[in-house]
């Protein structure tokens, strides 16, 4: 049953409506909001945030969403699990999923929080610092993963944000055991520094025991093993997951498989506008990739292709046809 | 009572989110939807139209909501008047237009039917048609209307839009009235094509008898006065208003003051990404600089600056500082 996957990757990921504004670095340092970093918040602050904030757009997000979103965008066949309310962001959410010919088959809560926001804010520089009111996201649990749909896709990719709702780390856990026991893949995102620091000592076991494919930044990866040595944390990751995809933002990525390093060099921007969703569009770009047979140079090429289209942009999906793009600068 | 304003403008309109998708030409045929124009549409179509569009970002709109928010940007003072009901979409156009300094104390509504929604497909060339759901905005009336507050500003700006809700075209007088009886003036957009046959015997009686400054763009004005001239609508209007200012798309816009005429030349756009908007900030920057006693070729050149910003990008808010902008072009 490894052959003739219907999917090629299925995400599972906290589902989240985007609320977007520019910020000055003062009001980021007034907020007392890690700037680059994400911060969970409860209703209340989300309220008062949103109060104090500038005036915004609303897009869909959610790590794992925006990675399925690219690889739509990209043409691949995607799937995605997360917990939205039975209510209007949580439809838009939906929709914007759906639309893009993603599968998204998990159960709106009836009750409880409302669907998840994300507070993005934006700074000159083109930075995002983030603040997330977590809602809906609490009541994903083991019950929202088919074995059947984790088995029909080449890889199961897992975002770290989800170690942050309590229920999540059951559901990624069942999730990776269907995934395996079918023969599939399991790729895990680290998603963020502080993240990684909330759950060190589990994401270890994980990328130890259950991950095939890892994608961090520098600054995740160094955290999860508590050295500030970039190459010392490389040298750490490869003998534990099959690949590991390390980027450093316009230092471009480095790609580790067995005792093979591949180098890849970021693609060129004209202009950062915001950096939200870079590491997610990284994801799709080298996942598809992955699930399309390309040598791992060209995933990363692929991976790099797409980061530089979504900072080019406010927003973390995709603004043009990935897939186009991809086939104008000859990759696809 | 005309010296000493608290408020430049004050813009009354339908207050609208906008939700904003690409589409292709192909799709706004198979929708029946007049390219480029607006048609309105019942809470049964948005929901099927909605179903059928692409993934989307959701952005306040109106278009006197639009430009208020470019006068905030330039710096002015401004206030709105429009009606949203007591939901989630109210509370996001409540936040945006409030969080930028435009004062806006219309009461929601606290039954029927939900906030407006407009729902715009942007084809490849940059055009966009608009399908809307004026939600809300139907519950607008007389008895929105301040009189104190419209007698604040020195201008109160109308769009055109406001005469498809039934009781709005009361509001639009009441307001007219309000403003030129405490010797303010009143600008009236005329929004859109299809608006003005609509509407176009009012259209006419209220450009003769209440409006002093007139923005429409070549296709309203020859449309108003059934004439495929647009030599002939100019000479036309001339009579009618005080000022006129009559856009052109990429061919600029022709300023009627009197005898005078000016020719402003259209700003320079790297790429045209996205119309929407752009004739509402040709009145924000026209505005702004006829509030701050500019001559009337520099008011028509902000105007151009500030919609060549909106067209350069994915929605009707500006979104960097305008008054930034400007001083940059030496204009402010």
């Amino acid at each position: 049953m490894t052959v003739g996957a219907a999917l090629d990757v299925i995400g599972i990921g906290n589902a989240i409506v985007d609320v977007i504004a520019h910020a000055d670095e003062g009001f980021i340092g007034r907020e007392g909001l890690p700037k680059g970093a994400m911060t969970l918040i409860d209703a209340a602050r989300a309220e008062a945030l949103y109060d104090r904030m500038g005036p915004a757009i609303e897009s869909s997000g959610g790590s794992a969403g925006n990675t399925m979103a690219g690889i739509a965008s990209l043409g691949g066949k995607g799937g995605y699990v997360g917990k939205v309310r039975d209510d209007l962001l949580g439809a838009v959410f939906r929709h914007d999923i759906t639309s893009i010919g993603v599968r998204f088959a998990t159960r709106a809560a009836a009750d409880g929080p409302g669907t998840a926001r994300c507070l993005i804010l934006v700074t000159p520089d083109g930075q995002r610092t983030m603040a997330t009111y977590l809602g809906a996201c609490v009541e994903l649990g083991s019950e929202d993963i088919d074995p059947l749909m984790i088995g029909s896709a080449q890889v199961t990719y897992l975002e770290g944000y989800l170690f942050d709702p309590p229920r999540a780390q059951d559901a990624f856990r069942t999730a990776a055991r269907a995934a395996h026991a079918t023969g599939r893949q399991v790729a895990l995102s680290l998603s963020d520094p502080f993240c990684v620091g909330r759950h060190r000592a589990a994401f270890r076991e994980l990328v130890m025991g259950e991950v095939d494919i890892l994608f961090a930044n520098e600054h995740e990866i160094c955290s999860l093993y508590e050295t500030e040595s970039f190459d010392a944390a490389a040298a750490a990751v490869r003998g534990h997951v099959g690949i590991a995809a390390l980027t450093r933002s316009e230092k471009g990525s480095l790609v580790l498989a067995g005792g093979d390093s591949h180098r890849i060099d970021a693609a060129p921007v004209a202009r950062v506008v915001d950096t939200t969703g870079a590491g997610d569009l990284y994801a799709s770009g080298f996942l598809y990739g992955l699930t399309h047979e390309m040598p791992l140079a060209l995933c990363g090429a692929l991976a790099s292709l797409c980061a530089a289209e979504i900072i080019s942009h406010i927003g973390a999906r995709p603004e043009v046809s990935l897939r186009e793009l991809a086939s104008r600068a000859g990759l696809i």
